[in-house]
């Protein structure tokens, strides 16, 4: 990079600059739509917040978001990308981010009593990368950038420092004047810069570099792919889907299944140390609300939340389609229960077109990455699909329709996916057979009777919790 | 209440809950479009939970949203309605809050080792009540339901309890037994719960009760009033705003003085042990964006934040305008620079008739609650108007047309603005009369040179900071 620099004027780079912006901006929901973050970090004094402060002034501010927090320490209870959630840049915007995952992997390695191992940390890097990959594919290009600095220059800067500028950086960090400590960054840093642009903090072109580098990454906007690279494989639907069971249960062996099974399900969810991820998918009309209302009914509505998942909102399109979810986990409490869930990404948004093949494709390795994270990181996921036959629907449609109570429940929308059902059945085999992992496997119920349904729904869970 | 109430037939009042729930959906972006918030309070095992989840069992429990957290202590460190903002139900929703202001109040007058006093506990009450009547004004309608019970019922419950929910209520409360606690309960709940629906849990009707409270709640959605109830009369417009400075500031001087008050500015905003809020509002073109890069010029872009305030996106819309605010409020740190703010309201809301008259007209009230809020709880508030003449705002349009990497900053809109500027002149005259508190004045910069400005703005922070 450096033998090959060339210092722009600086009006010319600050022209393309707000232009590159503004093309970003104009991208919004377009093919090539994209948003930009770009992670900073590096040595303390090497210039990092300078660089970004000139960028800020030869960029337009108003769409550059700059986040700083203190480091976290990676711990085991939620996944190291979710404090970022929130921070999230949506298309058409540039975010900078200081404080970032790799602060608080550097921070947890270097600072805690107890730091992580070698392969743990190795295992977080590769973690990342795939993350960052993910983020990627969704159209969040991520930029990342190491202000390094030598040792050296290090004590020179720190030795020249104005005392104001002192007092506040003193607030951040404190081990600068040990040299230990200082290598053992360099040493940790060092296995993830490969694929980083790393700008030495004292070369006088630092803040060109930093910025050039941010124009080309704006300007590189090509269209987003919308065909898959393999050819596609559909996978035999089980025979289950095809014909759902029709013997009823006994309506008084229903009843004291229900009693004793709602009791053990609350006590297990209550003290599970986990949080519990219930997550329901299905046929419309297949019984998911009913099937919910009683895995609660023995909690406190204080314990449990419902999220009812409907089509994403124009802010949410404009992010990776996971976000939503992301900003769902991240506020909500230890049992949460969805009512539909990101799966809908292979399902209606496949069937119906909103994704395009390369995107529901991708989707799949992109779930069972999430919910991995999810699961290492003390979580639970129980996943439940309701299949019952096309007469069954069509019997509970009409019914709802008559019901007074229940006619809100069925609108011309769920006639007209009705018409795709072969093609829910099929999205549906091949989501069972790319997301079916061992710790978070599918459980299918397929029975015409709702009894029959509740019962191996509560029983279901309790059975995933003690698995797993 | 209860001399007067009747159960209805569970499912004809399920039926119309769910009907009015439709309703209330269906009414998002009309005439009469409102949420609720419903605060759920009370003695321990007078049945808040089994209230709400017999209400949801008779809802849509989809358009239902139930939030409960434990008890936060209130603090001088932020506004007690902050931690809530994030479960602001938007139009057409429903939100229960069981962990809301009035438990926080509860916990705070009840169990830390220095309890608020008397004074400071009633001047609580009285915000929290003006805080919801903002709320109302804002189609956030506030219910407020307190489930009480009896000493002696709370005694037997407790012995009767199962050992499961024993365990899961010792959690958040450990204290029934103590008699003298529940007396000062009750003693400090009476002062804020008489235009509360106060249920007694032991009542044999009390989810019915709970349920039909809702319902009619729901169905009252009266039209948006539109139309102030009093004349409106205009201000004078300050003198200042008509004709501004003229006089240029030699260029030397400038850069002299610039040097000293970057500098000075930064030291102030850095080490404030307030958070510091800058509020830019202005003409267009009148030097805002210039104005704020001389402020954070000294300053780490990890130390502060810029918020560029445009159009509200459309689920802005449908919760309290300030609501996009407090969001921000929310997650930032110490330094908060807005360009343009929550005065939009009664500017271009106003002007273009975004807001009824019955609604910038209350504004005034509201945002100098909100304000008044901030500065109690630790914020210090610095309020710029930047005014230029007609002439000068002609002359940056054109120059900005001119200027390639100024293009940008101008749009038809822009023009368009223009030609209401007289109705801008008396919007800010109006502003200025109703808006500027002796905690929080505004200070108005006139100047047709930009160098004059930049410094009268550096100086007027630092007045502002010494000054409260």
């Amino acid at each position: 990079m450096a033998e090959k620099f060339k210092a722009m004027d600086e009006d010319q780079l600050s022209l393309d600059l707000i232009e590159a912006q503004f093309a970003l901006r104009q991208s919004r929901d377009q093919k090539n739509a994209k948003s930009l973050l770009i992670l900073v970090n590096g040595i303390d004094l090497a210039g990092k917040g300078e660089a970004v402060k000139q960028l800020r002034e030869w960029v337009d501010p108003r769409y550059l978001k700059v986040k700083a927090d203190k480091a976290l320490v990676l711990e085991r209870e939620q996944p190291y990308w979710l404090p970022y959630v929130p921070f999230m840049p949506k298309e058409g915007q540039i975010t900078i981010l200081f404080g970032n995952w790799y602060t608080d992997l550097l921070s947890t390695a270097m600072h805690v009593s107890n730091p992580i191992d070698d392969s743990l940390y190795d295992d977080y890097i590769a973690k990342m990368a795939q993350y960052e990959q993910d983020l990627r594919n969704n159209n969040v290009d991520v930029i990342k950038v190491w202000f390094d600095l030598s040792w050296e220059t290090l004590q020179q800067r720190i030795d020249e420092m104005e005392p104001s500028e002192a007092r506040w950086h003193k607030l951040q960090s404190s081990d600068w004047r040990n040299q230990n400590k200082y290598k053992t960054l360099q040493r940790l840093r060092s296995r993830f810069t490969q694929d980083w642009l790393v700008i030495d903090g004292a070369d006088k072109n630092r803040d060109q570099i930093f910025a050039q580098h941010i124009l080309s990454a704006l300007k590189d906007c090509p269209e987003h792919i919308k065909t898959s690279a393999k050819k596609w494989k559909n996978n035999p639907i089980p025979q289950a889907l095809c014909a759902p069971e029709k013997s009823v249960l006994d309506k008084a062996e229903y009843k004291d299944k229900l009693k004793t099974l709602t009791r053990e399900v609350a006590d297990a969810l209550r003290f599970d140390p986990r949080d519990v991820i219930v997550c329901f998918e299905g046929m419309d009309a297949a019984g998911k609300g009913g099937a919910i209302k009683r895995i609660v009914q023995k909690l406190d509505p204080r314990e449990y939340q419902i999220h009812s998942i409907a089509a994403p909102e124009p802010y949410e399109l404009r992010r990776p389609y996971l976000w939503r979810f992301w900003r769902r986990l991240q506020t909500e409490g230890d049992i949460s229960i969805f009512d539909r869930s990101w799966y809908g990404r292979v399902l209606v948004e496949r069937i119906e077109g909103f994704a395009h093949p390369a995107e529901w494709q991708r989707a799949y390795a992109e779930i069972n990455r999430f919910e991995q994270d999810l699961i290492e990181n003390n979580s639970v996921i129980v996943k439940i699909w309701l299949a019952i036959s096309k007469d069954e629907q069509e019997a509970r449609f009409k019914a709802r329709e008559e019901t007074p109570h229940k006619r809100f429940k069925i609108t011309e929308e769920d006639w007209r996916n009705r018409e795709r059902w072969d093609d829910y059945l099929q999205a549906a085999a091949d989501m069972f057979a790319h997301t079916s992992t061992q710790p978070a496997p599918w459980h299918i119920i397929a029975t015409d009777d709702k009894n029959t349904a509740r019962i191996e729904v509560l029983e279901t869970i309790l059975k995933q919790l003690k698995a797993t």
